[in-house]
């Protein structure tokens, strides 16, 4: 192989000659060779970005030749175009606090720069890495700035998909509007309800959640780019971080801001714990909706059976047959990932010491999974499992007709000890409570049918009033 | 001792004759008898006024008599104002969700309202704890509503605890607005910042944590009393249900809302999977805080020392005139049970099944004691803690000269590879960076004094410009 | 009320006359006066016994006179005895390492002993809590040593329930050894099994955790007394050392055994971690077969039903007849609660720094808390819920002749994709396995039912060979 | 592009023809498509290993062909080594309890044997997924069995890096043997100690890490092939049973054998929560041994800096010279991700239901993650940290040498209180706990130095004595 020599602080080091990236990433490639994740590239992209912009107002500020910029800004746009994403290799968990995969993005677009404007990758006399493509800038904002860019972009695709999934579940909702079906509280048989009640709870708890990841952009919106180390913004000047903001805010169309105290964005990470635990809420409903799914959907002869779910795939390598719900299990492990991913974001989180967070690249990695991997998973809960669901009346009726719980009609009649009599008789003997009243002929004949009536009960009010 | 004997579903019972509670809460003493944790009194004393609230309505409807109304009135502002603490020993992680609770406090009032009525207690037939005062209600309704009660008061306190604590920081801040120190990131020597702008990017936090606790109240406001037992409203008229929610209104002062879908609240409970969120960010940021105090109070002289927490009690059983940062330590450890905490809340929300969640005892005593114990520890840690910091000048000063991180300001002169190689040389022989570059004579000595003024280094743009 | 005046390093403060504890237990009240959970009374009992150890070998080795010994060993004896409970009301998330514990109990040990001596409380020339009580000791080794006895303790306890609740799994095991019911997986109709195999599964799994945790005591067994404040020893003789560990011993009839690394066991917490982690294992066993008997209990008509948990109260306050699995319930929440107390010994036991973990008494309590809940919770479950479970073979039968699963017999037959062709006209027709078997003539109706024979599908083998 | 047609239960479906994979695969590519990880490798190659040991038994027992088996056991043996990893993309997270990456594995071994006999893949009449390549066989066996023979491998591995990294340890341990530097206990100034035995303490934690994590191969051992679907092995003969064990004895060499109750494995899943417990034990101690090491080395001016770690790479895009702990970081944040990962193994375990666990795919890959990254952190740890770091004596004599600490040593001769005193008047007057004392004069000048001997203070005993 054909190797350029690079130097830094530590002294020279050999970099294939084909690579865009330099020394820094070499190094850091060695250091955190765990062979496992790497760097998000949405995250990478977004770095790219802030360096297009940077050289876009660096240039109009005259602190950089126009060639060079436009250079720069060129090599930027091909970053963000996936020209070069097999140049982003480093660990998600690199140490650093994302030093590596800024320097990774400095070295690709300088050395593609340098390309651009004649010269040989590693000449960086011509493009330098730091003083010109870092250039105004610190890992310390442009990484928390980059992140909540991405986070953002995130955000709206899931909002939306919530949006859609939301809209199915009230399909369902509407379809199912007038089938009676049981009603149960802690798994045992209670009152009367319409199948499309249940799904109506659903689409409740679904509009809620897209509701709370729709509003927490707005903290997220706050960025630090110009605070640079520390947040106190040495080495960039005040025109540099308002122009910067613009930028920004034109080339991403996001309302984005300057935050006012860069210094408490560059150390504290509340935001990212706040916005994972608003994922974590979906998380929870997800798991709840496909976990009552797959038991409404139990069976098909041994279960309740009340719902079918639709079929997507053969269940079983020796059972023939056997269908299972694929679908909602995906729903619900990928529920499961996304309440372990905020684990280790409430860690590292919390783990920031003085005037920096050290774990960011964690909280990215795992935030942007979580975001990435829910947006796919509510699409796919959408039109591979809700918008196919069928229901099973015969079952529904049998289960409702057979309960017990029916009794509570009576209790405005008779009171809740003499109901309480009742529904252990009928158990006793196998009746239905029906068939109990008529025998006890407590009340009229017809009365007890206006009564025991399943629609009104579906319904406040008091039977039969 | 004296027995009276009461009956239910299961059969016959004894029950001390002093007792207030009656069978249910008798049976459930016996079943969940942990010998642990029992329920949350606070909440005990918002299900009491649900009571209060129904017994007035249902008096007003008609559908209670006046005289046994107000008993049960009079009855349930006891049990409010404290006098029957000791009749609720039920532990908190009973099953049933919250069905034995409900009892409880139904079957205490019931013969403390038989006891104003000139009965025995055990008389049901005066006044019954189901009929009469659980009247229109079930558990599933009841036990959300307080719950959301319970939790909104005391958002509200926590909420206020929090913006005394901001200004507490505040307050630092400006004391300390121009004194110089050392910054660090990754725990390495940074850049020069005033001991201030610390403080002032804690207070900012904080006040991200007030604003997020404060906005959460609106979704805990919508109740879903008047659901009954699965949210279709059996056995509670329409009528009972919006006055109810006025007479809830009144009585509270909040502003509480009839959910337009009770089904929803009756068996989603990711509402408190965010707030416990939310609490969670905010023990992320007192975690933070606090460990950057003990870090910065490290010492006296084998630490960093630049700060001096208050002393509040002798810290050593051997090691005589040490002190301990114990109530840093204290905020950390109760921020580790929040987070705790929300994984209980989280497992126990998401696993709610169809119609209901059975497990909304352990929600509920979890949430609670989160909120408790914040309000507490916010609170001693305003008064017992950062009021009464000071600043160790001389070590602020000591750690900032020695810095070599004082280079960076000459990168926009030199380019950052020929300052690398300063600070390296500066490293080496023992010098400071000023010292280094009056040898280097690659600057005017005015010119680096110009450059090297750390107050200048605390603020956005290029030293020595 | 009447006031002594107590002197320490930070100055003067007046402890209430008739007060056992002293100006640090008193400081420390204040300190953290979070309101919320006091110490666990075990530990403080263990502690206890450490100084009654202490007292017993540094009079043998002289250094205590022999009047003041006898003094603290009585009054040891009556704290672990629990005469003086009501004395312990520290806060358990105190900050301090458990300092003030430690101190707590060398106040009131020492006060107790000065009365026994014929002194007035207060007055420490007669016994000093420090240069007597705590002589030779340091909280830094007293306590983690104290929770290791006390964890030891506990562990044996809950080994012990679980040995029983083991048994009588089995004995359920046995009693439905030839009752025949539906298996299934992923909620899904699957293949026959006896109901006791079923039972006998559980079995293993808890008989697996009680090996865990019984083997676990051995690394719980290493205690660090004698290392004092940082693990070197400093104050504490060899003689010392090597004498208390076998007083020790001798007072709890435990093998517990003297590091040979002090200072290892005084700063590492990873014992509690990985004990924590067990209870973690065993509350997911406890969290699945309480689940599992939920599901098979669902109905009595709209459910599985297949098995009859026994009625242990009344289930509901609106529904009369209703019953809910209450105890099941139960287990799960304490569960819960043991999975999220090991987020708080995980993030406090990682937290440790340098010499110390600050966060002990956090440890302490979860640990504690978890191994007392989990004691009683299996207790509970084996007396109250597993040991009057009844099986309803009616509804097994139902359950498993409709199910088409029993294809599965046929593969080895006629192949999966013919077999699964029959399961899919079967479900379609509605009509069972057998019958479409016998329609379709694939094989005589002999065979068919040699190999459709649902006793012989719950063994290993190809049916009908 | 080309295809050929397959069917299954659901209809056909077209898949390319160059594939190996088949329809059930490609629909799960469908149903799961998540756009993120892709199911482990080293799974894959245990299932694979698992089919040849199956041909080999099945073609023992006359149920194959020859031909036919010494196909399928050629091609997995392909795919063991590699040659087909890129037909294996399915998602990590895919519902089916694994089966869909059994049948990715059984469609690619059936194709490529097709091949080996001539044939043209999907022309399954020559070797069929199912009745051959899965014969005997369940995903619900062949899933947990190859999970832990991966496990037990991993863990051989990571068991002997635990190993170096503890040796490595003990070198440092033995280097610094007799450099004397302060303790600290809660970050303040305690009592000296050796540097070398700081890292005898961490030696000590990841000894006990190793010896864990080696012992619980045990129970991993234990297999569930032959169970089939549920574990009651319908369609696997005893002599498959047997026989296949063996087999796989012999492939794998492990001591791996037959469980006595397949059941209980199949269903129950608290083994793999008690690895990833262990895991996380040694999670916190890697965190805490990581950040002890980025505060002794904090500075290199403003810090505690009594070590330094090897300078591994530039630390800062805008601070030059600044070099960061990035090694520690990375350990940090893989141990935080990996007790993230614990999360989801602990809910997933916990989630299983009755005779299977739907979720094994996550707990696979999380399980999985947790021992690969750790393998590669704790190599890379003790390359490029542990074994460069070096000690700076000058700051570990300045910091001891200050602290007023040393006045334990005088306790037992004067008094905790009279001590107090002393620190305190040290502290005031900025004088050394020396200083004041020869200047008070309590004891003898020759006595003070024998007793405030650091050498001494770091051993058991009374200084002086």
């Amino acid at each position: 192989m054909n190797f350029r020599v690079e130097k830094d602080l530590l002294g020279e080091k050999e970099v294939e000659a084909s690579s865009y990236f330099g020394i820094n990433t070499e190094r850091a490639l060695e250091n955190f060779n765990l062979q496992n994740k790497t760097i998000n590239l949405n995250l990478v992209k977004e770095i790219a970005l802030i360096k297009k912009a940077a050289a876009l107002v660096n240039k109009d500020l005259g602190e950089l030749k126009i060639e060079k910029a436009d250079a720069i800004i060129k090599a930027s746009e091909e970053v963000i175009g996936g020209k070069f994403d097999n140049q982003f290799k480093l660990s998600a968990f690199q140490g650093g606090a994302g030093t590596s995969t800024n320097m990774n993005v400095n070295e690709v677009i300088a050395n593609r720069a340098i390309e651009i404007l004649g010269g040989e990758k590693g000449n960086y006399s011509l493009v330098h890495p730091l003083n010109d493509v870092n250039m105004s800038q610190s890992t310390n904002d442009v990484y928390p700035t980059a992140l909540r860019i991405a986070a953002i972009r995130r955000i709206r695709k899931l909002s939306s998909c919530l949006s859609d999934l939301q809209e199915e579940l009230q399909v369902k909702e509407n379809d199912f509007s007038d089938i009676l079906k049981l009603g149960r509280t802690q798994l045992m048989d209670a009152l009367p309800m319409m199948v499309g009640q249940g799904f109506g709870a659903y689409a409740k708890a679904i509009a809620r959640d897209r509701w709370r990841i729709y509003k927490v952009e707005e903290r997220l919106r706050e960025i630090n780019i110009g605070g640079t180390a520390i947040g106190t913004g040495l080495n960039a000047t005040n025109k540099f971080i308002y122009k910067i903001t613009d930028v920004l805010q034109d080339l991403t169309g996001l309302g984005i801001a300057r935050s006012d105290y860069p210094m408490d964005v560059t150390q504290n990470c509340d935001v990212f714990v706040e916005v994972s635990g608003l994922l974590k809420s979906l998380a929870c409903n997800l798991l709840k909706i496909s976990n009552d799914l797959r038991l409404l959907n139990s069976g098909p002869f041994g279960g309740i059976g009340e719902i079918i779910l639709p079929k997507v795939q053969a269940g079983s390598t020796i059972m023939p047959g056997k269908v299972n719900p694929v679908i909602a299990e995906m729903v619900a492990q990928v529920s499961m990932r996304v309440i372990s991913n905020d684990t280790a974001i409430t860690m590292a989180s919390s783990s920031g010491q003085l005037e920096l967070n050290a774990f960011t690249p964690l909280i990215a990695e795992c935030l942007l999974e979580s975001l990435e991997l829910l947006e796919r998973t509510v699409t796919l809960f959408r039109e591979k499992c809700i918008n196919g669901i069928k229901v099973n009346e015969e079952n529904c009726k049998k289960n409702l007709e057979n309960s017990t719980a029916l009794v509570t009609a009576l209790v405005h009649y008779i009171g809740y000890d003499k109901a309480s009599e009742l529904a252990k008789k009928a158990l006793k003997n196998h009746k239905t409570i029906r068939e109990i009243l008529y025998e006890e002929k407590i009340l009229p004949k017809e009365k007890i049918d206006e009564i025991i009536n399943p629609y009104q009960l579906t319904k406040p009010g008091i039977p039969g009033k």
